[in-house]
Formats: structure tokens, C-alpha cells, sequence
């Protein structure tokens, strides 16, 4: 027996935060696959490069942690120095909060009370939390929660750089929900605005992203200038992600970058192109999924043990990472049949091979667990925490 | 610390098996969105239909527990007369013996010795487990595991329809198996025959599915045939799906069906076709995610808080249930955007509304609870114990 409050409360800790030591370190080969394994050497240079990048820069960075779901990521994330962290819903600003972290901005509105509530809660936790709204009722009823809480909520407003997706408009429309915030809404803080321009992400072409970013980006600047010009201050102008990291940094005009993928990449990242040719590589794949050769029904094709509950398919297909001449198809959900056009190795029943997946977040959502290597061998076990925490 | 095999043992009971009795019963617009909801009419009349209509045609029913991944919804169909389960990975059956059931069916084949291991780990707990093999060396493989475990390990062969998945060509080859299987591998007994026809269970109209069906079938009937011609016994004959269970109980050649969707249904589904009409309606939809409309920066859209990380990608769209004139577009890991082309009623922000998933099992194995609901409130919670056990 349990409410439904309490039942939601345990479910945070449902997957451990902290990672779990090997007593026995373990060669990947004798992982039971499909399992998600991270090249630690590229991980590191990932997010080296990534903060020594921004820094340089003068741009702060708040690593979108929707990317990975991992409390262990996020906190050396801000151990390199990272500012703080974004969470795409509550239960994840749930999981990352209780798992120690505080500097939280939630990315993505929320309208029901109950969602409400959870966080006021996390506000009351720690006063650095913050999250975006993009309507004036959206606002007030933030605002009334917080009186009843007794406490002052962060909030930004998040601006729709016209995806239609989530945020208001920029402009009057937005400078009006300002207005309401700052001189409505004694409950609220306002820090400033986010613009996730998602639709430039991936842009295919770097000349073509940075043109379209720019062009979209600029309704945002104006917004702040005209939010700046009518008494309201902005300190915090946050948006960008790791397709716009480059461009970002050379305009200036953000206050910090709300990349994620960066720290694993996948094909289509990789497939964006870069500054100099088709692919962007300025951070390298490090996230795959292991996966066994399982089946051989045919001649020309054989089955490996990855299918659609192993692997994402919203977007491109999956590669094997050392393999040229085969193509991976789907074969259901616990299934992949590698096509042996002209293969760069023989592959037999029983070989693990490391798959590139097409879209590292929501393959991450699909384990509960990473295995991290180096030198081929895994020392230990890092909890996706946050996995599955869509609400 | 931990070994591996600790941590994987721990990992089978990382979500409870039984179900969680709310104190207070919730009503549905009161979860937290996205939500798995189950609607317990329509499901117990799909439990009792299929069950019904198989039993009236001398055929058993071998549910698939790799579409709902829930101890408590398979209890319930052995409870009604299924005579046993599928599981279409070990960790899956792992979760599925824990949970106290052992009439275990592994759908898809084995080749590496640590998951040898673990079904054989699994066989020595119950007698009852079966495993399909598709190779001679697989066999050998499992027979040697047995032999050191002091055990008769039951095997089906699995048959290649033509898929190029999983599965020994029909005919010659798999008698050739079956011989070794009978006389080489003393710690094996050999239940009978696998052939799943996954490239039917989805072909649009009834009598394209039926013929294609029927021609693809034969070459399993065929191979029965062969092996008793050669004394081999077949006692199993087991495949067919809920795309096909009106066709394989008219053929009368099974003797037993592995559906899976028929509990839940799904958009994939409904639009393949039925006997009498476009829509295939013997089962209805009884699970949805509900949704909440979060935001709205356009006047022709309005955007729910259900994604790529709350609904399977990899066939057709979502669907808003009880809305026409709308168009559910994915936006993204945490939202879709619905298109208000002349919606059929008013969609404000904060309305909690159910979606038809496209696909069920892949959608399922996002989430770790159901939320079953009767009358528009939940009284309790159900564990979807195996979920993201695809290893």
C-alpha cells in the first residue's frame, strides 16, 4: 500500500546515482550485450574540449543532461566547470538534485499542478533551481505556488525561435510575459531567456547551419535588447547545443551553451558536417552498443542481437564502428540484420562488435546502465539513473 | 563492489514484480504525464477473446511477454488457460521465472557462453524451460553447458520463413539439425518446431496476409512431415502472432500461437486490416500514453508533453484517441506537436489526453509502470518488471 506521492518518491532512487566498482574488472567481450559501453578516452577529450572551448570563449556551459541521464556524467561535467546542468522534465531535475546536484534549470514548461508542486519542491530544496515559462498564466501560476511555498522561484523565459514547439514569441509578446514577471509575480525571480533554436541543429552543411542559426538567433538578441531597453535586466541568455557550439561562441551573444551530445556523438551528429568537410568531428564517437552476431540465416546477411529496443530509430540508421561494406537494417525490436555487401572483416556467430547508434539520447533511455572501458577492460558500472524519467 | 555476476543477479528484481495497491484510488487526470495507461475493460475482453477463440480451435496459447514485459498481465493469461510464455531474451525469462512463472519459451537463439550459462542457470531452476537453437554448433554448445550441469535441457528448432533473422532454412537442413540434436547431444531433448512468420503479422488485408501466410507456413508444415518421416517426433508446432490468428486457427497446423499485441493493440495493428473491413478491430486498443498539452507558440499547433523518449518511432504516428482533424508530429525527445487541422473539440493547455501508441512493444519498454484504470481511476500500479531487459 502507498499513495501515489510516496510511490513517485521512491521511484527517484530506483536506479542507484553512484557508480558501482568491479571487484573483478571485466574485458568487454564477456559483457552479456546488447550493452552500452563508453570509450573513456574519447569521453575525456569530449568534455575537455567542450569546456576549454566555451571557456576560452567566455561562454559558460550548462550540459543538457536529457542527453545522458547520469548523475555520475553530470557531476564531473561541473567538476571540469560546468556552470550547471539543464534537465528536460521534473523527474530528472528529481534524479539529478537527489543525487547532490543543485544548479538545475528545467528546459521545458510545465502547466498541471502536480508537476507544479514537484517543483516547488525541488525550489524549496535549493533556491538555485531553475526553470522556464512561456505564457502569462504559465507564470502566475507559478507565481501563486511559490506564495503558498513562501519562497522566490528562478524562472527564464523561453522564447520559440520558430519551431512551434515549445516558448512565445519573440519580441512584444515576450517582453509583455517580462512585464507580468517582474511586476506581477512577487513569487519569481526573472534570470533571463532561453532560445533552443533545435531546428538548426542539424542543419546539414556548416555554412548553412550558421547562416539559419544566426538569422533565427537574432530575434533572441533583440528580444534581450528590448527587454534591456524597457528597464528589465537579462542576466542569463541561454540556448545552443552542440551543433551551434562553433557559431555560438564566435557570435557572442549567449551566456552559456545547453550542449549534451558532445560527450558521445552519434551518426547523426556526426553526419551535421563540420567547419572542414562532410563530417563534423571536432568531438569523436565514444558512446556504442556492444552487440553479439547472433544468427546467420542467410548467406549475405547475419543477425546481431541490437534491435529497436536496443538502438534509437527516429533518425539515421546504425553503424558497425570498424566494419565498412555492410548496412544495418532493423529486424524487429531485439533484432539487427547486417547486410554483407563487401565486408572490411569477416564476422562469425559469437563476435561482440561496438555499433554506432544513429541518436545517442534516446538510445541512453532505452538501458539502465553504461559500461565504461579503457584499454578494452570495465572496472565499473555507471547507473542511468534518470532513465525512463520522462515525466 | 560487486562482481558482474552479482550485479546482474541484483539487476532482475531492480523493479518489483507485483503490483502496487494505491491507498487512495487516483483518477486519471491526476498521473503524472506521459503515463502507460491500461484500459481494464477493453484489456480483460482481449485477454478472454483470444484465449476463448484459441481453445475452441484445439490450439494453446504461448503469450509473448516481450510486448507487455509484466509478471502481473502474464500471470493473468496462464490464470485464463494460456499454457505458457515466451520470452524473447534470457534477462527477460530471468525476470519472468523470478516472478515465479516456469513455462518458459526463449524465442530467439544463444550463441555466447555467459548467456549459456544463464539459461542454463535458468533450466536447472525449472525443467520446464525451453530455448530454440538454429545452428548445429549451437546445439553442441548447449548440450556440453547441460552435460556439465547434470541437466536434459528441452530445445525447439527455430525455422527461417524467409525473413533472413533468425532460424536453419526449412527443410533438409533442419532435419539435419534435428538428427544431431536427437543423436548427438544426449543432455537435449528436442520439443519440436519454431517458425515465427514476422513478415506477416503486418501485411495489409486480410487476403494478402492470409495467402502469403498460408505459401510461407507450408515450408514448416513440410519440414514436420520430414522429421516424423524420419522418426522424429514433433510434438511442439509453435508460432503465428496476432496478426494471424484467425488464419493459423483456420489452418489448424499449430499447436500453439505466440501473440503478443492482441492484449493491447496499437495503430500498427488496427491498420493492417480484419476480415471484414480496413481496420482489423477483433481486439481493441486498451493501453494509451496519456498526454498533457503543454504549450501552445502557434495557433494551428499545440504541443504535448509525449516524445521520441515516451513513443515508439519506428513505425507509423501516434494518434490523439478520441480527436479527428489533428496530426501528431514527433518534436523532439520530450514532446510532440499536434497539428490542429479542424480538431473535432477544443484542445486547451493542461488537458490530459490518451494517445494510441504506434507500435506497443517498443513503447511499453519505455516506461516502468502501467497505470490500469477501470472506470477512470487507478487503484494500482503494475511493475513492467522486464523492461529494458533485452540482453
Amino acid at each position: 500500500m502507498s499513495t501515489l506521492q510516496q510511490f513517485l518518491r521512491n521511484s527517484i532512487n530506483h536506479i542507484p546515482f553512484d557508480p558501482i566498482k568491479l571487484d573483478t574488472p571485466i574485458p568487454l567481450n564477456q559483457l552479456p550485450t546488447p550493452a552500452l559501453i563508453i570509450d573513456l578516452d574519447k569521453y575525456d577529450l569530449n568534455l575537455a574540449k567542450m569546456q576549454n572551448h566555451l571557456a576560452s570563449h567566455d561562454m559558460g556551459l550548462r550540459c543538457h543532461t536529457k542527453m545522458h541521464k547520469c548523475p555520475t556524467i553530470a557531476k564531473k561535467q561541473l567538476a571540469l566547470g560546468a556552470q550547471g546542468i539543464c534537465c528536460a522534465t521534473v523527474s530528472e531535475a528529481e534524479v539529478m538534485q537527489a543525487s547532490g546536484i543543485n544548479q538545475i534549470l528545467i528546459t521545458s514548461p510545465i502547466v498541471t499542478p502536480e508537476k507544479v508542486d514537484r517543483v516547488i519542491a525541488l525550489a524549496k530544496h535549493s533556491s538555485k533551481l531553475e526553470i522556464v515559462v512561456d505564457y502569462i498564466d504559465g507564470a502566475s501560476l507559478l507565481n501563486a505556488a511559490a506564495a503558498v511555498a513562501d519562497i522566490k522561484l528562478r524562472v527564464l523565459i523561453d522564447l520559440d525561435p520558430g519551431m512551434g514547439r515549445t516558448g512565445i514569441s519573440p519580441g512584444p509578446k515576450a517582453l509583455l510575459l517580462a512585464q507580468h514577471i517582474v511586476y506581477h509575480c512577487p513569487n519569481l525571480e526573472f534570470s533571463g531567456l532561453q532560445m533552443y533554436i533545435g531546428n538548426c541543429m542539424h542543419t546539414l552543411g556548416f555554412e548553412k547551419r550558421s547562416k539559419k542559426y544566426r538569422d533565427l538567433l537574432q530575434q533572441g538578441i533583440d528580444t534581450k535588447e528590448l527587454l534591456e531597453s524597457n528597464d528589465i535586466a537579462v542576466p542569463v541568455f541561454t540556448g545552443g547545443g552542440t551543433g551551434t557550439y562553433d557559431i555560438d561562441s564566435s557570435i557572442g551573444a549567449l551566456s552559456d551553451l545547453q550542449a549534451g551530445s558532445y560527450a558521445f556523438m552519434d551518426v547523426e551528429y556526426r553526419d551535421i558536417g563540420g567547419q572542414h568537410g562532410d563530417h563534423f568531428d571536432d568531438f569523436a564517437p565514444s558512446l556504442f552498443v556492444l552487440s553479439t552476431a547472433i544468427s546467420k540465416p542467410q548467406d549475405l546477411l547475419i543477425t546481431f542481437d541490437a534491435g529497436i529496443k536496443s538502438l534509437a530509430t527516429d533518425t539515421s540508421y546504425p553503424e558497425l564502428k570498424n566494419i565498412k561494406g555492410v548496412k544495418y537494417h532493423f529486424g524487429g525490436d531485439e533484432h539487427g540484420i547486417v547486410q554483407l555487401d563487401n565486408p572490411s572483416q569477416e564476422i562469425v556467430l559469437g563476435d561482440k562488435l561496438p555499433i554506432i547508434p544513429p541518436h545517442c539520447d534516446p538510445t541512453v533511455n532505452l538501458y539502465d546502465f553504461y559500461y565504461p572501458f579503457r584499454n578494452g577492460v570495465v572496472e565499473e558500472i555507471w547507473p542511468i539513473s534518470a532513465r525512463g524519467k520522462s515525466q
